[in-house]
């Protein structure tokens, strides 16, 4: 039997939908995400991975923060568009986003998002195209309680009504 | 302000459910698994976080070979219970279970599963309880067109139904 990788299979695997930002030199940054989950119990801690053209790859990276804001399932697309389709090297995700700051410093998105961890990075696993960021959790908290998003929701209810000819429809994440 | 970890924060992120195998010396076992993620796609790999005292984490760290399957938004919870609550230890959980072996060797659940994936481990990370292994893909597969089951599906759904009272009845992934 030889090598066989049917890329179908691998979508099959469930993810959620989240906001990772971090901030460098008081500037602030976030990024749409899916690949975020806990990894130990005690203490607790969590893994993401982002792509090494991110911004907020660098900012993680320096700074040593990040916040994970989890997001509803009413999280309307503009607001998805804004952390997935843009980047923060050219505009201010921030400046009309509801955040706040956690107790390392890091900006947590609020607005949309039914929790928020903030996490120290403990561990960097290069994986190539991506970085794992382990994270000890520091700080975790409820804003509310509707559903979160998962991944597969947000593209069978949100994905498709983006317009097919639109700048922004690119791969939102890889 | 100081640390403050509400868990109720932590539960929000979002899961699938599926059986991690793997083989060692010609015995097979598997277990129930969350924490499973695609964290590159060229080349495609595959992060899972296993607990150190599970007998599946020993043979996967061992024999350096897993399989994941992804399982089916119907599979009964008799099936979920075989493989989340009863430890390969005392019973051989693939003798009635559906199943393969995939190029490596190493065993795939097919019973209930949407797809699966084969997997050789090419890191390791020590998270203290856990380990996070980095697995590079060398097989992927569709076996049906059935939704995949999501933990937060698994919870609402099906774990209601186990008896309060049961032996069964205990955490089933911290």
């Amino acid at each position: 039997m030889s090598e066989s990788i049917n890329r179908e299979a691998l979508k099959k695997l469930s993810y959620g939908l989240y906001i990772v930002s971090s901030i460098l030199d008081g500037k602030k940054n976030g990024q749409l995400a899916n690949t975020v989950f806990q990894v130990t119990s005690e203490p607790p801690q969590v893994a993401i991975s982002l792509s090494k053209n991110n911004l907020t790859h660098e900012y993680v990276e320096k700074s040593g923060i990040f916040s994970v804001s989890i997001l509803s399932e009413s999280t309307p697309f503009a607001f998805i568009g804004l952390f997935g389709f843009r980047s923060g090297r050219v505009i201010d995700k921030f400046e009309k986003t509801g955040h706040k700051f956690g107790i390392s410093g890091c900006p947590i998105v609020i607005e949309n998002a039914v929790s928020a961890i903030e996490a120290r990075v403990v561990k960097k696993i290069d994986n190539g195209s991506h970085t794992l960021f382990i994270g000890e959790i520091i700080n975790a908290e409820i804003f509310g309680n509707d559903r979160a998003m998962t991944y597969s929701f947000y593209q069978e209810n949100l994905k498709g009504k983006t317009p097919k000819d639109s700048p922004t429809f690119i791969p939102l994440m890889e």
